[in-house]
């Protein structure tokens, strides 16, 4: 086993991802034994200048997916952020995960050295590839994941440490 | 410039930690602008059932302490958790901080393949160096980090994005 910018970003995007499909579910079930329409829950929000659960999950779904195509030095498929229910996210963040894994682990071999933008609110900026995924790319995805997390928890939905973080791949297994 | 277990550790966890110091900076300035004790947000939380903002920022501390103490095979020092004031916390930050940057990255060369043992609310586990570090210690480390950072926004300590991400290093320099 080695360290790689492959198995620090494709993998690490695509176990969270699947993570986040299960608290989706979760706040399905909720929904449906509280008795409330699972989609109000797109528009929650922590503060009222933050995005709303909707924007969080495509943000974390679009920080996967511009991560590991900037890395890639491929096109990332393009979707025009219009979803209005839990099942169009779901479907948003599969296809999300469909594309990670599409990219080859080779495409991104000696990526940790090669120039990558990245569009900030305070302008865009050039990275080496390694200082993106360890000090933008990887915070930033977390960010929003963890956000999408406490929004359902803050809404009711009972999801624990251990749905976060999942089953941890033992060594040699693909995540 | 190579990927390494140290490039992927210490400097993500300081350079977080550190912009967390300056999130707690800003919610002594909101509480004083306010006129309210800033130690209740000690005790905010998102759900009941979720922890307070205190143990938030100890476990963030604490992931980034054992994270690298576990790769690297040192003793890391105990922090008794006895914080009341925001004061403490943040020199509990600090004391981490601290801690993590003693730590030399030469001690985590080859900590990818080690076996490092991983308490978790299911059992405690084995994991190899490089699993643990991108998929329980790095995942576990934002998971609080950003949790701390949606406990201020949710109570009105004015932040944002850029907060979160703080300045990014340019490329070579110690972040």
């Amino acid at each position: 086993m080695s360290v790689s910018m492959y198995s620090l970003s494709a993998p690490v995007f695509t176990r969270m991802l699947e993570n986040l499909l299960r608290w989706l579910e979760k706040a399905e079930a909720h929904a449906k034994a509280k008795g409330f329409d699972v989609d109000v829950l797109l528009a929650a929000r922590l503060a009222p200048d933050m995005f709303p659960l909707v924007r969080q999950v495509q943000v974390a779904a679009d920080a996967a997916k511009f991560g590991v195509a900037r890395l890639a030095g491929v096109e990332a498929p393009s979707f025009p952020d219009d979803e209005k229910t839990l099942g169009e996210l779901r479907e948003r963040v599969r296809r999300t995960i469909e594309f990670v894994r599409s990219v080859p682990a080779a495409k991104l071999v000696g990526s940790e050295d090669r120039d990558v933008a990245v569009p900030r609110r305070d302008g865009s900026t050039t990275l080496k590839g390694q200082v993106f995924l360890e000090h933008f790319s990887l915070p930033n995805f977390f960010f929003h994941a963890t956000t999408t997390y406490a929004l359902l928890r803050h809404n009711g939905v009972e999801l624990g440490k251990m749905d976060y973080l999942g089953a941890i791949p033992q060594a040699g297994g693909r995540p």
